[in-house]
Formats: C-alpha cells, sequence, structure tokens
C-alpha cells in the first residue's frame, strides 16, 4: 500500500518535469525513497513518458536488487541510491537534461547566488561537482557521479542546497518527498535561466551579501519560516 | 460590495500574471487599494494560484491590520502598503520574478529606454533601487524594501515610471488599478526582454532622444493622449 | 463587397501576429490597400484583438480621410499609406514590436544575409531607417516614419525586401495583400531571431556570398522560381 | 502496401518536426527510403503541412525520377537523394531551419560535445561542411549540397553523427527510419540551444574527454548498449 503510494507520486513527479518543459522524450527520471521499508522507486529506463502507469515504476532496495516491477530500472538508479544512502531527509531525486542547468554544468561554473529568486530556494551557490577522471567514468559511472555529488556535499546540509550540478552532465536535485525533488528541479531550471540572463547583461554581477541570502532563506525555510500558512 | 469587487479584481490580476508567465508555483503576489475605504486587498501567502478565490484574498488597513479574511497576507505585504501610502493615484501593486526583469535586477542595471516599446509606458529608464543594507535588511525588511522605492522614486511622478527594479531582487509594477499593474508588470517584462537581446546584439546601445520619448509617452498618456477610443 | 473582403482579410492578418506571438495587448496593426478602389483597411486604434470583427477595422483613402467605420483608425495609419502611396505592388502592411526584430531596430543595426533562411525572403540585409530628427519626430510623426522608410528603399524594390527596422522603434513588414504581409513579419521576427543567436556564437559571422544568395532568392521569387507547385 | 507504410511514416515525421516547433510555415522537409524496393517518399514542396495527406507524399527513385504522386517533389529532394545513395543503413533523413542549429551553421562553427546530452546522440563534434563554391551554387546546387555533406562525413559512420549542419544554410539529420530522423533533428536542435547557452556562460567551455563520450554513446549506442529495455 505504501509503495502503491509511492510508485505514484513518482509517476507523478516524473510527469511534472514533462509538463514543465525540462525534457525531451525520455530524458531525466524521478524518484523516491521510503527510508523506513527501505525501498527506491523509480522511473524504467528508455520508456516513452506517456505510457507510464505507476505499475510501471521499478522498486528496488537501497542496494539496486529489484524487488518489484517487470522491467529494467532506469540507467541512473545508481546515482540516486547514493543520494539516498547518505543524503538525510531526502526522499525523492529528480535528474534532468533542463537546458540553462546543463549549460552551467557543461560550462563548469556554479552558480552564484546573484538574488532572492535564488536565496529563497538554495541557501548558497548551486554547486557543481569536480569533473569525473577517466578511472572513475569507466569504472561504476553511475555510482560514481553519485560519490563525485558526495564529495561536493562535504560540509553541506544537502537539504539547504536541493541540487547539484554534474560537470560535462547537468542537474540532478532533490528534496523531502519526490513531488519536492520535482518543484526543486524546477527551481534549479528557473534560477539558472536567470543567472544566465544576467551574465548577459553584466558579466561583473556579484553575489549578493550575506543578510539578505539570510532574509530570504530563512523565511522560507527552517524554524524561523514565516512564508505560507504554515 | 465595494470590497468584494476589489478582492475579485486582485484576484484575477494575480490570474493574469501567471497566464503571461511571470511567476512559477507561488511566486509574486498582486494587491489592490481601495483609497476612500483606506483598504488593501492582496494574495494570501504561499497559497497556489489554482487553488484562490476572491474569498481568499486578505483585506487589510494601510497599517497592514488584517480587517477581513482567515489566511496570513503575502509575505511582501508592507512593501505594497508603503507604495499606497506614498504614491499617489496607485490603486494596484505586483511584484513577479519575472525573468528578464530580475535579471537586470539582479546586475543592478536600470533599463534604459532604448526604443519606442519602452517609451510608450515609461517616461525614463526604468530605474533600480539602492542595496539595501545590512541594517535594514535585518530590521523591517519588507517595509524597508517599500521605502528603498520611495527613495528611487524622490522627484518622479510614479505614474510616469509605472515599475521599478528592487537590487538583486526583482520587479515592483504598480498602476491607477490592479489590472493596470498585471499589465505594467508584463509590460515591464517584454521591455526588459527586449533590452537585453539589444544589448546582446550591441552592447553600445545609447537610450533615444527626448523628443522621441515625448512623442510616444505622450500619444499614450497625459492630456495630448491621442492613442485608442477614448 | 470588395471592401468587406478586405476588411474580413484585414482582420485576419491582425489576428495572425497575435497567434504567432508577435504582439502584446494592442501592440501592432495590420491593413491592406484595394489599389483599384484607393481604398485602405486598418484595425482601430487601442481595440483589444480579440474585440474585432470585420466592421471594426476603419476603412479610408489613400489621403487618410475615413470612408467607412465608427472607431478611429490606428495611430500608426499614416505611415502605412506613405508606403502604400509609392511601393508599387505592395497591398499589405503590418507593424509590430516583436522582440528580436524591435532588438535590432533598437541597436539600429541592419540584420546581415547570415543564411539561406534570410535569403529566402530577403534579397540583401534587412534594412534600417536613419533616425528621425527632432522636427521630424515633432512634427507629422507617423508620415516622417513612412517618409524615412521611403529614403532608406531609394533604388531597391520593396517586393525583394519585404521589411524594413524603423530605428529605435520596430519592424514594418508588407507584401502583396495583407495575409502575406503577416507572413513577412513573422519570417522577419524568424530571421532576426537566428541572426541574433548567430551573432552570440560568433560577433564576426559575415554575410553569404551573392552567388547563394541568389540561388536562394530567386528559387523562390521572381520568373525562375521553381518552389511550390506554381 | 509498403510504399503506403513508408508515406504514412514520411507524413507523421513531417508532422513532429511541425509540432516540435523546428520549422515555420512550409520550411523544412522529410523523407524515407525503402532500400529494397530502392524507392523515395518525399514532402511535396511548398505545401502547407496542415494539408498534408499520405498520397501527397511524393515517390521518386534513387535517381529523383517520380514514380508516384501528382505534386512536385520538395526542392532539397536531390540532397536527400545523394545521402541515400551514400549512407549506409539511413532511410530516414530530416532538413529543417530550426533557429540554434541554423545559428551554429550560419556562424559555421561545428558544435563541440560540451556534455552528456550531446555524447548520448552524437558520437564527436556535430560537423559543419564547407562552405560551397560559387561553381557549386550555380550548378546542380541541391545535389552539390548533398556532396558537401558526404565530402565532410568521409571517414565518419553516419550513424554514429546522425546529423550535419551545412554552411550558411542549416541543419539535415538522420536516421534507420524517418521517425528516427526526426528525432534526431529535434535532439540537433536542443544539443544546439544548450550550446549556444553554454558559450554564453564560458565562451571558452572545452569539449569533454573520450571517456565520458565513449561511456555515453556507447551505453545508448552499439552492441554494448544498455540504455532503455532491450
Amino acid at each position: 500500500m505504501l509503495i502503491e503510494k509511492l510508485r505514484t507520486e513518482v509517476l507523478e513527479a516524473n510527469l511534472e518535469i514533462v509538463r514543465r518543459g525540462l525534457v525531451l522524450f525520455t530524458f531525466g527520471n524521478a524518484s523516491g525513497y521510503a527510508r523506513e521499508e527501505g525501498l527506491v522507486a523509480i522511473k524504467p529506463s528508455g520508456v516513452p513518458f506517456e505510457k507510464l502507469t505507476p505499475a510501471d515504476m521499478v522498486v528496488t532496495d537501497l542496494s539496486g536488487k529489484i524487488v518489484e516491477g517487470k522491467l529494467k530500472p532506469s540507467s541512473d538508479l545508481d546515482t540516486h541510491l547514493e543520494i539516498y544512502r547518505h543524503f538525510k531527509g531526502v526522499h525523492g531525486v529528480v535528474h534532468t537534461h533542463s537546458g540553462y542547468a546543463t549549460a552551467f554544468a557543461q560550462a563548469q561554473c556554479e552558480i552564484p547566488c546573484f538574488g532572492t529568486t535564488h536565496a529563497d530556494y538554495f541557501y548558497g551557490s548551486v554547486p557543481v561537482t569536480a569533473p569525473l577522471t577517466d578511472e572513475e567514468v569507466n569504472g561504476d559511472y553511475e555510482m560514481n557521479t553519485g560519490k563525485a555529488i558526495l564529495r561536493r556535499f562535504e560540509g553541506i546540509d544537502p537539504l539547504t542546497r536541493p541540487g547539484v550540478l554534474v560537470a560535462s552532465h547537468g542537474p540532478f536535485a532533490w528534496g523531502a518527498s519526490p513531488t519536492k525533488a520535482a518543484m526543486n528541479a524546477v527551481l534549479l531550471e528557473e534560477i539558472a535561466r536567470i543567472a544566465s540572463i544576467t551574465l548577459g547583461i553584466n558579466a561583473n554581477t556579484k553575489a549578493i551579501g550575506r543578510a539578505l541570502h539570510d532574509q530570504h532563506f530563512l523565511r522560507k525555510h527552517g524554524p524561523q519560516a514565516s512564508y505560507g500558512q504554515g
């Protein structure tokens, strides 16, 4: 029953990134994690979004062993699992090749916090991973992608920066649920889009100061949050 | 009855900025001001646009005291109120994080009047506020945002430039009604978009001269206006 | 009857530029010219597109005297008339503030023929007018805009370059009918968009040579045209 | 019967590039090739997409002789035929003037492989042809366009790079079927769009290394492919 609910929410997160224009064809994938059960549901590999049903979501344990489902899981499963194994509080992961975030990943430029739109959701710049070494690429590639993300987040609470740019690849976003991970993927693309336009207007734009960053992030997140109907 | 009408128009202005693609999720907010009654209606904080009804609009007096409504008002209420308290003739305020206008705000670049599209609606450049000091940010932030707008408009009739870029934040637009404020928010985004493309083509583009600026603005505004069926 | 048909086609050209995303609100206007009758039909000034009916189109003679219709004509009427009075074979004119074409007009940069998409429809660069002098702006502004277009086209057959960028203003396009003028307005925006991206990739891109330009333009236009079902 | 099926698939590929926003008006064309029968079906010249039926597709042999159909074939037919005659395994060709790919063609810049989105589909940069000489343009232009493509692909397996930028013109994409050719045309436009944004963020972005390129391309293509439901 809980797994049924998880599969339905994971499907919905996959459809949300299509509706928002973040993916083409079978690009991208969303997953969800039921921590108590130790189970992950993820999109199957290479199946058109318009044909997906909740039953098509592949359920695995945290080691990647398939528990339910007849299809092969997304090829990025191991990256998702590595995140779930190490990022406490994260129950949803979304990977896309959305244009602006992917462009920053390709340029291997982190996205500085240029304004409050960014500060509302990311407490600091959007980080870029180090490039993978050839050994990492030729080895357990998807797992090593996850490890590169973990290394980049040493000392950073992943819930304060719900996304990363994998160098030369694209964005991964996450959150406390698949729904929130999908929302963060959309926000990351919009933050990247506005940052790209900002750099086009003034290539020397500086990141905002700490006070403004705090004001906005803490207005929406954590114990002092005042935003919404809470 | 009048308040009912105001709430309906304010809701409509909120929906208009969604339809026009200026906001994502719960970004942005529109309000309206009934000057004789001294009442303001504004979007509630953090409620999805698609669920809003006129009754959800929060009604306050000019000091921000809630007069009607069960929800918390938008967190930007104090900025709106500061504008209504000081900008004569303004009965609608709209705040968005629309991409191009936000990018100019982040770059802390005013938008010079590069052409008649701009001159038709803004009588001069689109101004940028000074950045808030840390004290202003840490103090009564939303009110201080309003005060930064007022300082930038010293000596400027706000109805001749129906919008501003708050530094490192984004645009506020206004008008004689919530409907007009929403329209000005849309126009400001389009003016910013065309200006951004213009700078990409020729970074040294100069603002137009006074004669052309006057011709266009005064064709649409003020006692000599000849545009429309008026 | 013929006027009825002209008004219907002019309305349709006005709606086409809305559907194609070239105009916001009441920006832009399309007209048509019945040369034998010496009559022009044009959009009324400042009326929302969604409310327009064929009967709302204003019919004037070539001097601008209203012959039929209860509404005021578009404020740009005199520019359209100046074009009809002097450009032989032109029976439709469309003016928009479409973003990319307007940006080139604001940057006062002609659009060089960077490729065959352009060469298929414009036999040479897309010209920019000289800026109007203050006297021209303060005088009969809309007529003088038309005169600036005529001066720019001295020695150029207007049917070989069905549009122009008015400096600091925006594009006017034309054609053998209102339908073709609207199509040329759409093509001009797309040509401008691709040229803008091209310059972003390589600011030193050169215009194509004469042979390729001839090959493409003459494949679609003139006595040697081989394109289409002829 | 087989030809009926080919015409239907070719029509569908033509409609797909319209739905995906790759073409305006009658720009662009898709064809398909039944190798055993030696027959090609292609869109007719200059007919609006919305009016096309399978029966309108023109069927020719590999020399361009019309075998079935009452309409004139697309003016680019000879380019398509040249590709079918020489690119083994190619059974679909799509030509568009999609904006970003056309801009790279106009700038005469190949698209370096900046990331895995590109590496997933193109095994190397997206090549640009040499410009045609005036003699080639003035001679058998469409055939010579095909020959320029062939020359650029000397030593390259066309199925490992399913598209090319014709200098000063625009993209041609291909694949094992018309459906796959249309998909590759869409992917090429998206790869070009992201590359263009990438260059805007960091003009010195370098192509990715061989290991990452291999990992992604070979994950989706060839005997070692692991992507999808196999």
